[in-house]
């Protein structure tokens, strides 16, 4: 059906699924000729065409207790491992997770590409991104109907440390506590908090780089309208994150909140960043989108797509206003603030095609300027094409 | 079956299936020991074994309107993604392809590896390859049983352009169009007619590298006896194409022609080149190869190989004469020729074993010498062993 | 069922798996704070976490008589094609493969790495992995119940040869023969030998790289105690191999040897190189390994691993002595003993943990020492949470 392959013996112990998804994307950028980064070298924003996500999945259980998910996106023609972990769900209340998964932090970070409202995460995963994202570790969750609980213990991501002789890899704290006062179909409220500590390694890195907050203005622009270099001398770092969102019929609005202190060592000044961002999305076609243990996934279209039948799938008008500061100190990443408008066309459970128009403002002590010095005015208009299973 | 693993639902809404290739290839280079290059270094041909081609396939099908096929091969330990794409099928006689696709041009290039009667593209693939191969764009096309007609607009392929700061990828039209005057089980005209308008990115690259038109004598041989080496200030490419075959019971005699006009900016001058194939085929078993939708494809045969049996399967002659005229003002990339002859063992719809023998030959300003300053003479034999399902 | 999704038509003349392994570990490295290199820099060991193997595979059989399997890895976000070969099992007692895999020589390296009793093999591996493991070739065999026979031809692994133009690539012979005098399911006395002759390529590689034999103190640790660095103007490689095992109810003893002999041209000294271990190993819950065709196997839990049920799976301690002498006149790589201790909890067919120590001592000529210039004393322990399918 539309979830892939599926197979389950009768007695439901074992049980398989292949999955995959297909983003493609096409981004038109104006605004971008007359700028000049830090160096007085010319920049602008590559557009084009872009294979976004190409992701093979099998997930399976075994023995009814142990689950697995192996996933691997080749975009780019590149490997890149995704989830890759295996889990045990045999304790009643608890299910614990060793591999490579998305660390307990951000409702924004861990809702599926598949299921975002936008085509790209707000400003605010500036901060998330190089920090909270997938790390190799140890999760234990429970995740009940009104709340979930989540703890885990995590060392760096699945890339190699290839070559510096340099000693223990970094290792990271992650816990995310979510709530619903109310979680009806229709009427939902979702609160949440998390917390994460993280201690670089041996040389300084987080996640095998040092640590570069930055945000692009699409992902195959390749520029960087905020970008803190690479910091060093981290010696620990702390984050915090409050997220809210309540949903009624076909609305939902939002939002979440990350703040940063990172403690540096050798004499460097210490340094603190925020983002945030809040949204506001509209089905028109008047379906819910779906709340389940801490996380919002895409609606389900009341009619598929259909020319024979002159049915129209679901159609979602969202918007979102986000913000990033990574000014701090000598630390002059830039502020930002951006405004995204989207149009969203749900043919069916499998296919999704996504028009974003993003809108960049505010700019305060931004690594990029234009050639007269003054406040870059960039904007982009995305097409997507998405097949998900 | 032969095709891999496949499941549909009853209503046959959706659809699945699990494919994949395996090339196995050996080659033997001959008459390489006395070659230089332009700069006077010695060069040759490598030989040895090789995984030509490893690639893995979900091909599928949603609500009975939405296909989608993604394909990675993952030969040389590297990714290259191929087919990736989304079809929407729901039009009557029209099929909306969007995603990274071989752009319209060309039978030879259309064809599937697994369906060609020789190992490797002839000489004007040269020409080909770096322009109307695979790219990210959106084609619509019309498939009937006696003709085809399909046009495409494309960007570049999937490889990032990652550093540059330059703007615009670049982009292109690709149409073909195929006529079958006789199309019978055993008795085909193929006619076809292709034309190309591409337009570099704003670096002046196509598909992300410097447009560079050369020809290996085999995949892994490191020898390209003809090569333009990178042309820069490209501003437009045109390319138009002529295609002619018949099929005759085990007979199919046929060739191709392209023909590319460069034009050049900031006092470049313009350049053009062209390169053709003629080939013919027979089965000594008997049986016809098969005609679809403007594309052959290779013999079934009437009994697979068993030794229990003592049947052996379908074999295959087939001979191909092809040159490529790199040559034009100043370029100085070679003309050259090959002839080709095959040995194609097929011994089931799932493997074939392929033997053919290459001779290059009326070589012609090519930047390959002997040390004398002579001609080369290189020959070149491989074998394969192939499974694909 | 726990062997991953299969497939078979009723006439079981098309059979098709999926399958797959995750191997997440954690390692901890103890006294390597001290040591430099011979160049006198600083070198420790990487510890952390890791992605040992992330693989997927396909394989099938297609008109009863012909098989193949097709095994990518994507840990450390990179391809590396494992095993992809077709097999032809028609002919009576012989099965004929074609493609990568590995060569004839040796049981831990035929041995899966889900199989082996230990995170990683043995100090004798060294010598092993640079020069037989997987290749792309022909291999003909014969597998009976007691014993087993196989000679293969081998060009170069996978990786492409791609700048050099230096003519051939490299080619050996392996042969590997086994002997099982007695072969009870809970008895059996396994003997094996096997030799190896390799012809480097035309510039003096093997596979791809210069020859190198050394070992890791683990996986990701970057930490290479002996180590031959790059060995130049080889000629040729022999190598020779002993085996014996002993099984006895939960029981196992057993053995290898590896010698290599390798002639230099150009004036370089010829030189000699060996390898050896011995183990054995207890299943404490009472299960016996199992042997077929010259390989071990994993123990299969008598009762799997349950919460509800009270059951434990099966438990195994195993320890093995390990020695490696990289020490041939001028070539210093260093001779170093090592000792494993292995705690291996198998909670059903699909999920095994692992804990094992290692220590590693008698260090003679080593290329690492302490920065006074002693024997380094450097131990590890490691975790692996283990899924294969």
């Amino acid at each position: 059906d539309s979830k892939g392959v599926q197979f389950e013996t009768a007695d439901k112990d074992f049980k398989f699924r292949l999955g995959g998804r297909i983003h493609t994307d096409a981004t038109f950028s104006g605004g971008d000729h007359d700028l000049v980064n830090a160096k007085g070298n010319t920049v602008g924003a590559d557009d084009g065409t872009e294979i976004r996500r190409a992701r093979m999945e099998m997930l399976g259980t075994f023995y009814q207790d142990w689950d697995f998910k192996s996933q691997f996106d080749f975009a780019d023609n590149k490997v890149a491992v995704k989830d890759l972990f295996v889990q045990y769900s045999g304790l009643k209340d608890l299910e614990i997770t060793a591999g490579q998964q998305k660390q307990a932090f951000s409702r924004e970070l861990q809702e599926s590409s598949n299921d975002m409202l936008f085509m790209e995460r707000s400003l605010m995963n500036a901060l998330n991104e190089p920090t909270v994202d997938r790390a190799i570790g140890l999760d234990v969750g429970s995740f009940q109907k009104d709340w979930t609980a989540q703890v885990g213990v995590f060392g760096d991501t699945v890339t190699p440390n290839n070559t510096n002789n340099i000693g223990q890899e970094g290792w990271a704290i992650s816990s995310r506590a979510t709530y619903a006062p109310i979680n009806e179909k229709t009427k939902v409220i979702h609160l949440g908090v998390a917390g994460n500590y993280r201690d670089p390694s041996a040389n300084g890195e987080v996640n095998g780089h040092n640590l570069q907050l930055r945000s692009e203005t699409t992902h195959m622009s390749n520029l960087y309208l905020i970008d803190t270099g690479a910091i060093s001398n981290v010696s620990s770092i702390k984050m915090a994150g409050l997220e809210a969102t309540g949903l009624y019929g076909p609305f939902t609005v939002g939002g979440e909140y990350t703040h940063m202190w990172l403690d540096r060592e050798n004499g460097s000044q210490n340094a603190e960043f925020d983002g945030w961002y809040t949204e506001a999305a509209w089905t028109i076609t008047g379906e819910s989108r779906k709340y389940k243990k801490g996380k919002f996934y895409k609606v389900e279209p009341k009619n598929n797509f259909s020319f024979k039948n002159g049915t129209w799938g679901a159609w979602e008008l969202a918007t979102r206003y986000s913000q990033a500061d990574l000014n701090s100190g000598i630390i002059h990443g830039g502020e930002m603030s951006n405004i995204t408008v989207a149009l969203n066309w749900y043919l069916n459970d499998n296919i999704r095609f996504m028009a974003d128009y993003n809108k960049f403002f505010s700019l305060t002590n931004t690594p990029i300027t234009t050639v007269g010095g003054g406040e870059p005015n960039v904007d982009v208009f995305m097409l997507r094409s998405q097949l998900a299973f």
